[in-house]
């Protein structure tokens, strides 16, 4: 049986109505899945409150204890919690989870060059605990996890989601075919970003190099490809980027950018 | 095998060197074993700087919407995963829970009479999912309850730490055999209560009614072995309450009073 591993954005966590559309949609995918959700508004607006102000070094966003502290409670508790409820309430037999819990993602902290990004964690496919995942999905469990890890030393660490999701699924890939969707606010790659009818359907990594050459894709979409690859190389089966609203057509390959 | 359900309260929760000291203690107890934990001040202290203020209605304490959010992210978040970051340090395999994950503790929302105690959850034995329980126990898994239920209609609930280790106790005393300990402030049920050497060893059902005769045992010690007997008819082998610090004499009947 095929994995869906779906990664939900913040623009969708901080609208409760939208949110609730798409845990509905969620809970109704037959098979294995799993769901990735990011941070949200919410982290900073409840930080805000709290006093804490974003920190930098050497204009560098990162992670201090403070900020850490933060994000566990409103990551690994209010958002994801909320989550779950909701989808058991939908009927789907969701459980949380950090990286910290069953050590399912340990991760190791970042240093770059000089650069100490505070508790930020990196965390590798060969380190995923896919024995855990396995055992959660066979006894048909829903792993929903927040973007925390932990460094094994006793601290949690502060994770990009979609380095989670995109590690889960190589890892994952090794024990069944995995299909990796990425829920973001537009509906696939676009030929003209202003025209959300200008969805390129496939592409594959040729696609890619001339679409790059001709500044078709472009900015932060450049990265978010590369990474899409690079997870077809280690065995996903695909990757499909596409707007959270139409999360049953991505599933079924009806919607979004399929990247093979 | 026998089955060690542990609670353990905010005095030890606030204070981080004596937490830290207990999770030591607990990471090396060997067979199964589950930890509840309670609240701790840190929930009160970021609700005082977030301006949410202890809500009452005629006198009674309740669980607003502000505040359910606050204790899911404090006790759910950072509380629930800093204990698991910390046991996974310690080499024990915590999976950290609330009662929404696995729907492991479904709950009802607490209605007395005319007052509605907002989002307080009471959970029964009899709706524990044992199952689940299991699961993780027989694959070395230690779960790690934060003090939160939810209602199964999508909201998180409320609900009080020594409840859950009772309910989870009497549920899985079904399945194995069940040590339930309270860890609290002081060494036992005291004769004298100024006098923590005057720790009483033993109490049967016919003592305590003898103690609470002599007015020995009053107060809010009163409801607690109510409690600890109820769990004992239901099948739990028996109940022990004693001091944090001394947790691995606790487990092996060294210290503290033994409930039987």
């Amino acid at each position: 049986m095929e994995l869906n591993i779906i990664k939900v954005g913040g623009n969708i966590i901080d609208d409760e109505s939208k949110l609730k559309a798409f845990l509905k949609v969620f809970s109704v995918l037959e098979g294995y899945k799993i769901l990735v959700h990011g941070g949200g508004k919410v982290a900073s607006e409840i930080g805000l409150k709290l006093g804490i102000e974003p920190a930098y070094v050497n204009g560098r966003r990162i992670t201090d204890k403070t900020t850490l502290d933060l994000v566990t409670m409103v990551y690994g508790g209010l958002i994801n919690k909320n989550i779950v409820a909701l989808l058991q309430a939908a009927g789907c037999n969701a459980i949380g989870l950090t990286g910290a819990d069953g050590s399912v993602l340990p991760a190791s902290r970042r240093t770059v060059m000089d650069i100490d990004y505070g508790y930020v964690g990196d965390v590798q496919s060969d380190k995923v605990n896919t024995g855990l995942i396995k055992l959660l999905l066979y006894n048909g469990l829903v792993p929903v996890f927040s973007p925390l890890t932990h460094d094994g030393n006793g601290s949690m660490l502060n994770t990009n989601a979609d380095t989670i999701a995109q590690e889960i699924a190589k890892a994952m890939a090794a024990v069944m075919p995995v299909q990796l969707i990425y829920c973001f606010e537009k509906r696939g790659v676009l030929i003209d970003a202003a025209d959300e009818s200008s969805v390129i359907n496939r592409i594959s990594e040729k696609d890619f190099s001339e679409l790059k050459e001709k500044e078709i894709i472009s900015g932060g979409m450049i990265p978010k490809l590369e990474n899409a690859f690079a997870a077809i190389e280690k065995g996903v089966s695909r990757v499909i980027i596409g707007h959270a609203d139409e999360l049953g057509a991505l599933v079924t390959g009806n919607a979004g950018t399929w990247i093979v």
